[in-house]
């Protein structure tokens, strides 16, 4: 390791350091701190975020950067990792104008505040001023990082590097009609399930508990971990040695904690999978949001919610829930693959999911051509779940008011959603065909093999590859929507008695 | 306020929002973090720490004091503490040579596990080689500071700013004979409290909820703090409007956690009662630990051991606990007053409490003027022991291993603890005086009026006053022992019936 790279790396590690640093503190937010708190945790997130950006951007960053490039190509690749990607983020960063990055932290915070009051009102037309501020922001940002197709594509760089809008759009398409067709096939079926037996009463203490033992079994590390509640779930990782999963509870909704324990647990699974050696630098980060998104739907949806799993889980669910007694495996497991076109998104099941995300992406895209005005969103968008989903939201509140994304300016996060599901399949895919018997360990509740597996062949390379070029170099193939096609119409053909 | 100040100050906000940070990461690690964490989060701490003081030290720092000092002396109060404070800080902060610090931080690290090894196998001799390394740097660091009398000066004005071990031992000589006079009458006093009832069955949940009752009763505000469980209980700000309280339960000990979480809310009131506006600045931060610790002695001792405030909250004690369902109001008063040598410092009684600290000052006012060497100490240790406190320690783990502080290299620190018990009895005496009708209030279940006039005259002033000043400036009177020792006279007499 040569004297260039050793003072790089030092750098760099400071500087994921204090991003790690931040998200303590953001979690801490979201789970424990006192309420008028607030104003000082603001603070204290906007100093250690500048300071970790001004690093980010630094001269000294991009002089050792490109000494170390200078320097000819790195023979580990861990190095050429760290110094690629720290070029890449250093390049992204120096592009934005500093009073542009304040312009938009501004206009977001005010954004937030719009937008939640708009919602309460169910009134699109008093989110439209603040949401037209921050699409001009966000478009200028566009500019300043520069595209090939369209500005779409320089914004969802940040969230799934090298993926463009044309790519996502070509994948969407086949996959719209095929989604609305399984959807409609499945309302028409005469076989349904009897999803109101989520509703029982299933006391919170005793879903903790089960949730504890499920994230557990797939070999969440409790001593490098821990489950807490929030109001929105979500999975931060400070280290390999530090992931903190959260969750949220209702006792008539066992579903909703159960399976959104194990989405989180899968992202930390990914977390907890980075070789310690590498913390804080690109090589213990994840590719992108897509890639993230696949290790925890695959956890949640195509093991959590699978007949084996539950072969196993589905006698210790009812030794700790009363209201499960006379239920049977069978009618649990298609209780938990219920499919039923509905309103909210982050509420969707598996099949219609997608077609809440095909229809953000292709307003969104439109946002940032130009080629619609905010005061028509609520028209396309209605219109468009009603194509797509069958039914008309009753007001803006359930319908184009319900995500906070662009209330905080966040364009082209969306299809990271559907794109995780479809790398999910094509992975899962690999992993049954490398372990011929995955299927009889997991009716077993042995989960080690898979999550060893996508350790070795996912989880360990870090931003080692782009999204697109992992796919390749695990499945051998391009990514694809037929593999989660026809994991779909499997699945939800068998359980509804499809033909 | 004049364009230097202005950017002084944001130098000073940005400081202490990092220590704040620093604050935040402390808290987790002591109340959340999951263990194998432990690498990550010293890596976290060491940067952020590192940061803060870079800033301090900076010649950036010094140049923009200069400039302020040299605009005259400033009208506003709170200007001209944070000035003086910070230049105080600053000036501290580069004497020290960088290496110093980092060799200081090793020793420390390494002297913390030796000690908990020497602890384990109560093997003095075994921790010896680490205590002498922290005790030479700790005196290069006095040297470093600079000092009138002696190295003890430098190091104690940490942690007491403008103390010296000359004024401290000319305080401690008249309070050990009396200390141990009242002592020994206790001890053969015919009337004896039932301290056996406080080990009673004291279900940890009860003790929890009635410890948030109290907390809240004496105005501890829980949507700008929480209270958790820790193995050592602390009380960290991060801001007014942001304090976290620690304690400890044991089911059979419940004075441990009641009287835990009184001490610990009365430091939480003083962070808590800075004035939100100097948020990060000298003016929201604690004079000195003795003036601290006088907060939390009050709280726990003064009002919490007091008869008036059990007649307010041992009728809501007994509809918690089972337990004290035989129990009378004055058996309950006597118990949790009784007085007993003890081994463990922690564990002690009021009036036997300031005898482990002056028996701790000796010793280590001999360490820095090297009177002693370290193999003396266990006989020194237990000689004072026998004399001060009539008993002898069975072993050295739970004699002179007993204290973390010297394995971090802290000395100076220990008469911090008896100093607050002082300045706790002058301050309350003047709020007596100030309030006639106070018991009336506390009998009564009001604690604001004294928290009022806490926050008023103490809390208010952050570093505004030295410690010394403030006693005088509050009580018109100098630091005196003769309030404590007349209120431990008073109070315990009564209690045991002494003439």
């Amino acid at each position: 390791m040569g004297a260039v790279y050793t003072e790089l790396l030092d750098k760099i590690r400071e500087l994921h350091a204090l991003r790690s640093v931040e998200g303590v503190l953001e979690w801490d937010q979201e789970t424990q701190m006192p309420k008028k708190a607030a104003a000082a945790r603001a603070e204290q997130i906007a100093l250690i975020a500048g300071l970790a950006h001004q690093r980010l951007a630094s001269d000294e960053m991009g002089d050792l950067l490109s000494k170390a490039e200078g320097a000819g190509a790195a023979d580990d690749p861990a190095h050429a990792t760290n110094i690629r990607e720290t070029r890449r983020d250093h390049d992204r960063a120096v592009r934005i104008p500093n009073e542009l990055v304040r312009e938009y932290a501004r206009a977001a915070s005010l954004g937030k505040d719009a937008w939640q009051k708009a919602r309460a009102e169910s009134n699109f037309a008093a989110f439209m001023p603040a949401l037209q501020r921050l699409l001009d922001i966000r478009i200028r940002y566009a500019e300043h990082y520069g595209w090939k197709s369209e500005p779409y594509d320089a914004l969802m760089d940040e969230f799934e590097p090298g993926a463009t809008a044309a790519e996502v759009a070509a994948v969407f398409s086949g996959m719209k009609t095929e989604l609305a067709g399984l959807v409609s096939r499945i309302m028409q079926a005469p076989k349904q399930p009897n999803s109101a037996l989520l509703e029982r009463d299933f006391p919170v203490e005793q879903q903790a508990a089960f949730n504890r033992e499920l994230a557990g079994a797939i070999n969440f590390d409790f001593e490098a971990g821990r489950i807490d509640v929030s109001t929105h779930p979500f999975c931060s990782g400070f280290s390999p040695t530090d992931v903190r999963l959260t969750t949220r509870y209702h006792k008539n909704m066992a579903a909703m904690s159960m399976f959104g324990t194990l989405h989180e647990a899968g992202h930390g699974l990914y977390e907890q999978g980075f070789s310690p050696e590498h913390t804080n630098t690109p090589m213990a980060q994840a590719i992108s949001l897509g890639i993230h998104e696949s290790q925890s739907r695959m956890w949640e949806n195509q093991v959590g919610r699978s007949r084996p799993f539950w072969e196993f889980f589905f006698p210790k669910a009812k030794a700790r829930f009363q209201a499960l007694s006379d239920v049977s495996l069978d009618d649990w497991h298609f209780a938990v693959n219920a499919v039923k076109p509905s309103l909210i998104r982050v509420e969707a099941d598996e099949v219609t999911y997608g077609l809440h995300i095909i229809l953000r992406f292709e307003i969104e895209r439109r946002m940032l051509r130009k080629e619609i005005s905010l005061k028509d969103i609520p028209d396309a968008w209605n219109t468009s779940m009603q194509e797509l989903i069958g039914i008309t939201p009753p007001n803006d509140a359930q319908g184009c008011l319900q995500d906070i994304h662009w209330a905080q300016g966040i364009f082209g996060y969306f299809p990271t959603y559907a794109l995780g599901n479809l790398y999910s399949a094509q992975f899962f895919n690999a992993a049954q065909n490398a372990m011929p018997d995955m299927w009889e360990q997991i009716r077993n509740g042995r989960m080690t093999p898979l999550r060893e597996w996508l350790r070795e062949h996912i989880h360990k390379h870090g931003r080692r590859y782009r999204a697109k070029e992992l796919v390749k170099v695990v499945t051998g193939e391009e990514l694809s929507p037929e593999p989660f096609m026809a994991y779909l119409n499997e699945k939800y053909g068998a359980l509804y008695g499809l033909v």
